[in-house]
């Protein structure tokens, strides 16, 4: 029998326990052994559960499940920060596997983890970390095993992909849009991390560093949310019969890399540009395989459960890369020198925007100009990133009046 | 060391001595032993070679090499139907792992050798035999743990694909298309298994296997291809602002499946719609992880190369499903009660079109009529797909006469 102890009895870890069970015979005879989840952390005895659970295997103190000689993989999905970091160390410091869907340790403790769990001769896996229920972290370290990995490109974030769509498709203003993804369970009280891109970029740092092999930090990483969107930038979107979208990107040539997150519009059409609703599309190019693409669910109970349980039995199967590990090919960032064409959109008092028109005319930097009340729309020439910064900075423009997109069209 | 042998040194045998040569290294690093082409099964010695190779490597003769006791894995990519098969079950027998990308021996021995690998403790893989350089295989034995795979849908022919999008890109008609696939390596002298859906038959066959866990044959699975496909049938298809897809796709839900390979008209702008030349689309959806779907280089020297050397460290970092078996789930094959919306068009003389046209009429089975000169076009309504077959037969409509194409619009 192969013990689990679970961390979290949330909407995953119910996921988990469900699918478990519902593959129970499928399971037993594929690894010769039943699964058993023996231990839960939960937080609250007294919560009412979906699921049926024998109150013995609850319990809300970590070091019994830590403690436990029995149990061989954790299974870490509590979400939070500190709290799952230290219990993950703690874990693989006691030599248990660790599974987790755990982004955000995942992004801030990656090279530290993944050190400790070779050291410890066991597995440290987070497939659920990325994509959802796309299988793309364990595909990407494979062919980054035969390929040089030059680009690296996703929707990763199903929340702001939900509220982008929900605008475009139904004409909602943000704050509608915002309001129905919260009711209907796909952002949280607290969309921060989703909407300001910082969710995007953790997912993007862990793909780089494993598909560019070098150790590239969220701070390497440009980021632009989306929270500042406004109904008219969204017509001005569908108007040139484009689709707009939260991509991670990241390319590597001559040992140089970008990194950027920051809303994108696209044709409609594009593949990108189909990808709807909390759904993710993951690309990455190498330079013998060419471009894969992978599409799915970026989110959801069972889908990422997969994801977790993909992982559990890679690990009793013994079928991950036992000596994998990190490495460090000391990358310049050009992230500087990133040039592309964008549409900005400022909502401003008439003497700044006057200013401002004047200013970008004189620079010679826009290709077409919108303006409509207060609001001035201009999409630039291929310019570099910096200059739109400094454009920002130069009229003093506060974060909630102004909006940029790139264009890839 | 680990010591291959090679059976062939055609376009993918290069392209794997390249790789392996590319990333030596790096391979070195991973694997800890270096991977060493130990021998090359040819035919002709005297041959012009893209690549410089040792002599001493190359050999006519496959005893030299099955009978090699420091070969631990053999690659089989010299193409053809017995004479490989005769070679991996004879390398199997001799305790070599064995990796192939013949998709054709492998449509047809997959349980025989899937049983001797696993009867002699050895791996029998064959990514490379679906989907070029997709990781799709892989994916699917993996997914199947955790899920009930209820659909399988494919582009899986690069050849036909390329062939198709020329002909509505640049209106060729289908003579012609053919010449320039040929010309540009996208066809072979012979294109019969690509234009007629042997080889997606084929690629299908394999997927069900493993997806549905039921020995699918390639009788099981209904068969057309695109070779009587005509101008006329372009514009038609153009006219509804569709394109044409030779997809292969099968359904399984309660015990009961589908499986068939058909020209199918789809929206342009679909997601099947906009997968040009020879890329490839694999889709499956799980009843737990949801739809995934997969899109990459279907074909091609280093995309074929690449996956077969993905299966080769997956043996060599013993990262293979060791206990990997095929499963009987005795599944009914309901292909018979199919139904669908169909394009077909026929071709006649004079009054065997005037009785067809009587005929469907009465029959009220056409939606829309479109006759031009000998053409008649028509689109039915959901009906059995049975129902064509006999159109066909009692108007004794020879194959070069008639194209159809099921709507999934």
């Amino acid at each position: 029998m192969v013990n689990i102890g679970l961390l979290g009895l949330g909407t995953v870890g119910t996921g988990i326990v469900q699918i478990i069970e519902d593959r129970k015979n499928y399971l037993q005879k594929l690894i010769g052994t039943e699964i058993n989840i023996s231990k839960i952390l939960i937080r609250d005895m007294n919560k009412k559960r979906r699921i049926g659970i024998h109150e013995d295997k609850l319990t809300t103190d970590f070091s019994e499940i830590v403690g436990d000689q029995d149990i061989d993989i954790i299974i870490e999905v509590m979400g939070g920060l500190e709290e799952a970091y230290v219990y993950i160390r703690e874990a693989l410091n006691r030599g248990k596997h660790v599974v987790t869907a755990n982004k955000a340790v995942v992004a801030k403790h990656l090279e530290e983890l993944t050190f400790l769990a070779r050291e410890k001769n066991k597995a440290f896996l987070y497939e659920a970390s990325v994509g959802g229920g796309i299988p793309i972290i364990k595909q990407l370290k494979e062919q980054a095993n035969l390929n040089n990995i030059q680009e690296i490109k996703g929707i990763l974030n199903g929340t702001s992909n939900f509220l982008l769509t929900k605008m475009i498709e139904e004409d909602l203003d943000f704050k509608e849009a915002l309001k129905m993804s919260q009711k209907l369970g796909y952002a949280e009280a607290d969309p921060t991390d989703d909407i300001e891109g910082y969710d995007t970029r953790r997912k993007l740092r862990i793909l780089t560093t494993i598909g560019f092999k070098d150790r590239v930090k969220e701070e390497s990483i440009l980021c632009q949310g989306i929270s500042s969107i406004k109904t008219i930038d969204i017509q001005n979107i569908k108007s040139m019969d484009c689709t707009i979208k939260l991509l991670g990107t990241a390319t590597l040539k001559d040992n140089k890399y970008y990194a950027l997150v920051e809303p994108v519009i696209i044709k409609k059409n594009s593949y990108f540009g189909k990808v709807d609703y909390a759904t993710n599309l993951v690309s990455f190019v190498g330079n013998k395989v060419g471009e894969l693409r992978f599409y799915g669910e970026g989110a959801g109970s069972f889908p990422t459960a997969n994801a977790i349980l993909s992982d559990v039995i890679d690990i009793i199967l013994k079928n991950y890369h036992k000596n994998y590990s990190l490495e460090s090919n000391d990358l310049d960032n050009i992230n500087k020198l990133f040039q592309g064409r964008y549409y900005i959109r400022t909502t401003l008092e008439n003497d700044t925007k006057d200013k401002m028109i004047r200013y970008i005319n004189e620079k010679e930097i826009t290709d077409k100009l919108i303006t409509k009340e207060k609001d001035v729309a201009f999409i630039t020439k291929k310019i570099l990133k910096k200059e739109i910064e400094n454009i920002i900075s130069k009229f003093n423009i506060r974060t909630e009046n102004y909006f940029i997109g790139r264009l890839e069209v």
